[in-house]
């Protein structure tokens, strides 16, 4: 099957992207301490050991009460309580309070059983041995229940869900240290073409500086996976093989640029095949970034995409991030549609899918776009600073300004 | 003037962070080599200092002609030319195109310079020795210009930029290995309070997990600064001044959580003025992350938050993350506001600014927002997964839904 690549039917972006899915399995779990779990999925749900706060604690500084001894209070009948503890965060108060007392209380501090309200200190009139309250007050009232935050048992996060920061406090709020989460995929990165030159040195005639591989280390950097850089290859399907093959036992994923369009000297599929790669899509119906080709080997997954900068991005954006998190275990990999209205126009039309690389403006209240104005496949200058790809669908005429566009986020 | 810290005037957190920014100075700056910039932000501006591309090459596969040569070529009047060479990717032809000459050229191949346009193979037929070409060209038609990308002395990055993976692409596209960029800053994190404990044991009664340690890591890593956990202090005003003195000898900032109200065990502002540092700001007319303190010591910052996580969290975004990326060197540091439209109500009123935390929602060509059902102060459950803050102006009544409001993403 993988050796007569060149005859798989070309599919539109997210065709392919979901075709490929369907191959990735569930990744291995590891546990990681609290702190470096960030960026990570969980690897299985997690519950509420135990509600937050567990005990009733005062949201105030002032004084824990028996509402029944202020039941009558108002500025005309002030009441005056005796102040028989102080209870400090952390502490407890062993004191029992009987009719006519109460106790000082801190903020965050756990409201003792025998007081059913807090009033705040401001609302009050105290010395250090008495309080007097002018106003009635609600059994239970300023006080934060048992399981306000988070009640025993309650989901935390479910299977699958990424670490933000919020997440990692939750998960400290109950004490987690070491959380279970899914192995992060280490992906090698492979350069090819004989016109491609490491930087560091004098560019020589009719070759380019290496670019390729620092957008796609920075981009995987953002996206929190691990990766090495494999080297660079001329376009040799043996030396690609080569270094593919070594990729292949080292890494979860393989990305290579280069070589993958259907000219004498784009040996990467081949060396695909020879690599003993099952190859499952070759080439997109996209622009840029229809040069591509995506295989699996032994669970592992190889991403061929272009040489050409804009296109070699656009094509990872659309469907190589999406395989990427799903090889992390996040439940949700694919990027969220939406409409934009386009702030300017763009007169090219194309028979695939054409993906427009632009800045999300909100600042009116709507979804706007302003496209970056080159959107050559070679061109860099102007990825920088973009946030989305709008899609213009195949067989679209120009776009004018002011047309709605689906987009995604990148 | 510090020392008077409860008589400085409280006034809302734009005015706050506003004031702040002017006492941050411009961070040092260092060579970092490009494939650890990422996320730093350029410490001058970076012009190119050659164009991109620097020769004329194809964007196809096919054949490099004489325009003059097809003047005439039609379907009924082929042109046959003799293909005298092949230029691949990164090679140089030495041929000099005589009329009636046709050299193969491969993607990204410099175009001779006898050559003055391209035709795609897939529109010619070709044998080894001669091409035939059906259709006239236009000089320079399918040929890639010197500078087409980046021409030479352009702007690349204006300073104060943060470099994202398409910038480190271009960066590697010019051939820079070493990029200028400003220091990162060092952050200093300090828990206190009695009630804290930290995650690893049975937690007591009366104690409550240290959970804003983690959400403040998180959040560091997340905007990519160095951290260190200093540690954790009970409510003592010489262990937290000693804490402190340390954190703003080793760190370029240190951030607090705790002891920061007005309450008789709010030692945290004490500390500070103790540590010689000068307080600027305490307390922000905002809600939640009311109670604050911020400050400076000999250009370093220090910023106290309420240990009540969301409080700490809300005044981090509105006031502390600017200020920490002006100390970074970012030319933008103030989240823009654009406006949003509430998907569902909220019934508190506040003499302050309220902050509401909640989740973009882009789906319907328009922002909207949904609200986290949970906007306490304590509450940590509601605050995974949100991506903004609305502001609800002090003195507004209840928010409906469908109202439209300011917000920002954190």
């Amino acid at each position: 099957m993988s050796q007569n690549y060149r005859e798989l039917p070309k599919k539109n972006f997210i065709e392919t992207r979901d075709l490929l899915l369907e191959h990735i399995g569930e990744p291995g779990f590891e546990n990681v301490p609290l702190e470096q779990c960030c960026g990570r999925a969980v690897a299985r749900s997690y519950f509420a050991p135990d509600a937050v706060p567990n005990f009733a604690r005062s949201p105030y500084d002032g004084f824990a009460l028996r509402s029944v001894d202020v039941e009558l209070a108002s500025p005309d009948n002030p009441v005056v309580l005796k102040i028989v503890d102080e209870i400090r965060p952390g502490r407890v108060s062993s004191k029992i309070l009987s009719k006519g007392e109460a106790v000082k209380i801190l903020t965050g501090a756990p409201v003792p059983q025998t007081a059913d309200c807090v009033i705040m200190h401001e609302k009050t009139s105290f010395t250090s041995t008495a309080v007097t309250v002018t106003e009635s007050m609600k059994p239970q009232q300023n006080v934060v229940q048992i399981g306000e935050d988070q009640s025993k048992g309650c989901l935390l996060l479910s299977k699958g869900t990424v670490i933000d920061p919020a997440a990692a406090g939750l998960l400290a709020s109950q004490g987690f240290s070491e959380i279970c989460t899914y192995r992060k995929p280490r992906i090698g990165i492979i350069s090819t073409g004989d016109e491609v030159q490491e930087i560091g040195r004098h560019l020589a005639f009719g070759k380019v500086y290496n670019a390729n591989r620092y957008l796609l280390a920075a981009e995987l950097q953002r996206l929190r996976f691990d990766y090495e850089y494999l080297g660079h290859c001329s376009d040799d399907p043996e030396q690609i093989a080569e270094l593919l093959g070594t990729g292949l036992q080292q890494c979860d994923a393989v990305i290579t640029t280069g070589g993958v369009s259907a000219g004498d000297y784009d040996y990467v599929p081949e060396a695909m095949v020879r690599c003993g790669v099952d190859v499952l899509a070759f080439g997109v119906k996209m622009k840029p970034g229809m040069a591509c080709c995506y295989g699996m080997k032994n669970g592992r997954l190889c991403i061929a995409l272009s040489g050409n900068p804009a296109s070699a991005m656009t094509n990872f954006y659309a469907v190589a991030a999406p395989l990427l998190k799903k090889m992390a275990g996040y439940a949700a990999v694919c990027p969220k549609m939406f409409k934009v209205k386009m702030l300017n126009d763009f007169s090219k039309t194309a028979r695939a899918d054409r993906l427009l690389r632009g800045t999300l403006v909100l600042e009116n209240g709507v979804c706007e776009m302003v496209a970056s104005r080159e959107q050559g496949n070679a061109v860099i200058s102007s990825m920088s600073g973009s946030d989305l790809l709008a899609v213009v669908p195949a067989g679209h005429g120009p776009v004018a300004s002011g047309e709605i566009l689906d987009a995604f986020l990148i």
